[in-house]
């Protein structure tokens, strides 16, 4: 029987870092995964291969060239399906390529094979080799769940894998459908929404809530939700499918609670995924899963109610972003082995890839608000930047957030072009204690979008002028 | 005779920007300017439409695509010299747009005509009105003289506007040429010759002194030409231009002091540029300019030999970038009226837009050994990061330097997509006195390039292990 010191069910952004960061403590690690690629979801059906079709839908489509030429102007006349593909293998062939170099490199060894719990240190691993199924037994000093999520399917949904289909399945071969209804208009829905009708798909997005993405600003959901009408995606909130039928072409038919209908060649079903922990034998270890198959842990160690037991990662919930399961991987594994880590726990970047990419840091003005600070807020749009102009950039912007008396800076929200890159500097300036003043008067290249920083903060200072700019410090107050 | 508080020559970056100080601090400002059109050479052929034409020839060449379809990849297979004007007509328009705007909503008065000085505080204005010639005198307490350059002419070059252009003349009307000799290659050489080699146009680099762009860092700059000839620029480093031919198809051919023959259809000539300071009669307000035109001042106030004369942007030199001539116009304006300006005199970026681009902030590892800083450096290339894989980078890289002991950021340079953006990032962290764990620490969105802060941070750290690691700050040298 095989001894490890730290044992990861999973190879997704939390596994990964996990196992990594153990190895590099001088711990014996093993890995086991179900794929027979390393990555999890995040690199197979998730992240990796979505952020891939949106650089390709974007350079198919001449996305970034229509401000100039036109919002009919088209890289290519004619993009077809296949088209679609083609960087995706290349891509994610890549990554795994990386991520087994890292493995070896770090001495991390990877079994492929099925886990589950035989007792809170003991772990059966299901295995086929060749055509036989063997069990091994593992046992570990200390484990961590990053198994990651899979699809939620309802009973509502007849999903089939041609024209009704989960975001996994859809990914693995993508399609360009004559039309698309996207149900759930979550982080994943709004991506493939604007990803297929930036290449001219037809969408329907449907979403029972009434607005979207609340852990951003409210500022910064409007003007997606603006661009996204505009372009003609038909965006239907409070309204939640009722049941899916076939009419005579075979085509399905969204059935919406109020009775109204909606058909599309293909229908993406995005709303909600659950944690893949349905097969680990959880109780086992003397742990449960909630009803959406949810690990609680404890949100500084990572530990769950076994205190050598951590989970990192999609399958803890929210944020479900790839950026924070890696650090929360990290974090766990500095805990699980003595470590002190000074690990980001706030400041937490969010990135949405949406066509245009939405980013987010630090305090909305909603958040701001509701925790009763004296703030001030400030916008730039990028067409106010040359830079703006040269790209032909008709839409995003920037928004700060401050705080009213000291001028710092407590959060940055940006839409357009560039938003998942551009968002660092405004954390940097949050992790760093700067106040706008700092913006104010910061040289930036010429031209850039990144000017916009620069703008935002003059916006700032213009309204905080007639205010109380006496408390403000010396040369926020001063400054030109 | 007009009186004005503050009177600017020049309505390019510096002028505008210390105009419009001026009027915010409540001075009445004219600004003179001898182009009917408001943005000096920045706007009209420096700055603003060679990066709109980079960004033409990008998209015309496909460029952004070229790592996953191939260095064959062509996103239209023939480029016509028409194609290139197209976007620049536009952008220039809309940005003297902007640029009058401002002058309007800030009450500055703008006068059409060439400027000379008649006593210190005295200017004569040539103007034609209609088909008139008239002189208006204008009275001014402060004075700014923010005139910019124009391209050095040496007697062995035979310019022609057609063959053998300089580059204001070049990208008045730009053409794409069959063959392309650039001769200089300082930022605006290396500019050129990167954008039309991006067309496919074969390029020769022709340039007396060793080496290039010696105020950045070495690596970045080495990455540099090793793309250039990989492209297969056609690089002479050490050969000057002894004089220009013509051939019998009319073509010039230059003579190199080797003895040397390059021929081209297109001869652009931007080794060095004069202070556009002839006109000024600068001896009448007790000024005088340098062999090339330039203008000497105090660099913390701006102030010339006149205390109350001002002088700004390329006119006084170094850098001569678009960024800092707006800084020095704002810190001129702020000490003409008795303002203090936290005014940006370190931690300056530089940005070149050649493709790919290069940006760099602080000390470059040559500037630190210098000053006997101990310090080390960390590198990341684009390909290590996900969002590299996914835009098909296969070059591109960022190189950091920190102090050894305190771990304090002390330079950024970066090569690659996005740079003159991305630098803005260790900018901030070096601005606001942050240290290489910050980026260790810090969580960065997935997948982007922004990324690359974090593994050169991690390389660096993974060097310093092997040294004083006592001497660092707890949490860094702590750090997982």
């Amino acid at each position: 029987m095989a001894q490890f010191d730290f044992v990861v069910i999973g190879s997704g952004p939390a596994g990964r870092r996990a196992a990594i960061q153990a190895a590099k403590l001088g711990q014996s690690v093993l890995v086991i995964d179900d794929r027979k690629k390393l990555g999890g979801v995040s690199l197979h059906t998730g992240t990796i291969p979505s952020k891939t079709l949106r650089e390709t839908a974007l350079n198919l489509s001449g996305w970034r060239e229509r401000g100039f030429y036109g919002q009919g102007y088209r890289a290519r006349q004619d993009i077809r399906s296949e088209d679609l593909a083609v960087r995706l293998d290349k891509t994610i062939a890549h990554e795994v390529d990386v991520l087994e170099h890292q493995f070896t490199r770090n001495g991390v060894k990877h079994l492929v094979g099925r886990a589950r719990f035989e007792s809170p240190h003991r772990l059966a691993v299901d295995r086929e080799v060749g055509d036989q199924r063997i069990t091994e037994i593992i046992e570990a000093e200390k484990i961590l769940i990053g198994v990651g999520t899979t699809p939620y399917h309802p009973d509502n949904i007849p999903f089939n894998g041609t024209s009704v289909v989960d975001s996994d399945r859809f990914i693995l071969s993508p399609r360009l459908p004559r039309s698309l209804v996207v149900v759930g208009a979550g982080v994943i829905g709004i991506e493939y929404a604007t990803i297929f009708s930036a290449m001219d798909v037809p969408v329907t997005l449907i979403e029972p809530r009434d607005s979207l993405l609340d852990f951003m600003d409210r500022d910064i959901v409007d003007h997606l939700v603006y661009l996204m009408r505009d372009r003609g995606v038909d965006l239907r909130l409070g309204a939640s499918v009722r049941h899916v039928v076939f009419n005579e072409r075979d085509e399905p038919v969204c059935v919406l609670a109020d009775g109204r209908l909606v058909s599309a060649e293909t229908v993406l079903f995005t709303a909600g995924r659950i944690g893949a922990t349905g097969s680990l034998d959880l109780a086992k270890a003397g742990l449960t899963a909630d009803a959406r198959g949810r690990i609680e842990v404890d949100r500084s160690t990572f530990q769950t109610a076994q205190p050598h037991i951590y989970a990192a990662g999609d399958v803890i919930g929210f944020p479900s972003l790839a950026s924070t399961s890696m650090e929360q991987g990290r974090a766990a594994a500095c805990h699980a082995f003595g470590k002190d880590c000074a690990c980001a726990d706030s400041n937490l970047p969010y990135g949405v890839y949406a066509v245009p990419e939405l980013s987010s840091v630090g305090l909305t003005e909603q958040e701001a608000r509701r925790r009763g600070i004296a703030y001030e807020c400030g916008i730039a749009r990028f067409r106010e930047t040359s830079r703006g102009h040269i790209m032909g950039s008709h839409c995003g912007m920037l928004k700060l957030v401050c705080e009213q008396g000291s001028g710092k800076l407590l959060g940055a929200h940006i839409i357009g072009e560039g938003a998942s890159e551009l968002i660092h500097i405004g954390q940097a300036v949050i992790g760093l204690g700067g106040t706008v003043s700092y913006l104010v008067d910061n040289c930036f290249n010429y031209p850039t979008l990144a000017e916009a920083y620069k703008i935002a903060a003059l916006d700032i200072w213009n309204r905080l002028q007639h205010s109380a700019v006496d408390s403000l410090q010396p040369q926020f107050a001063k400054v030109c």
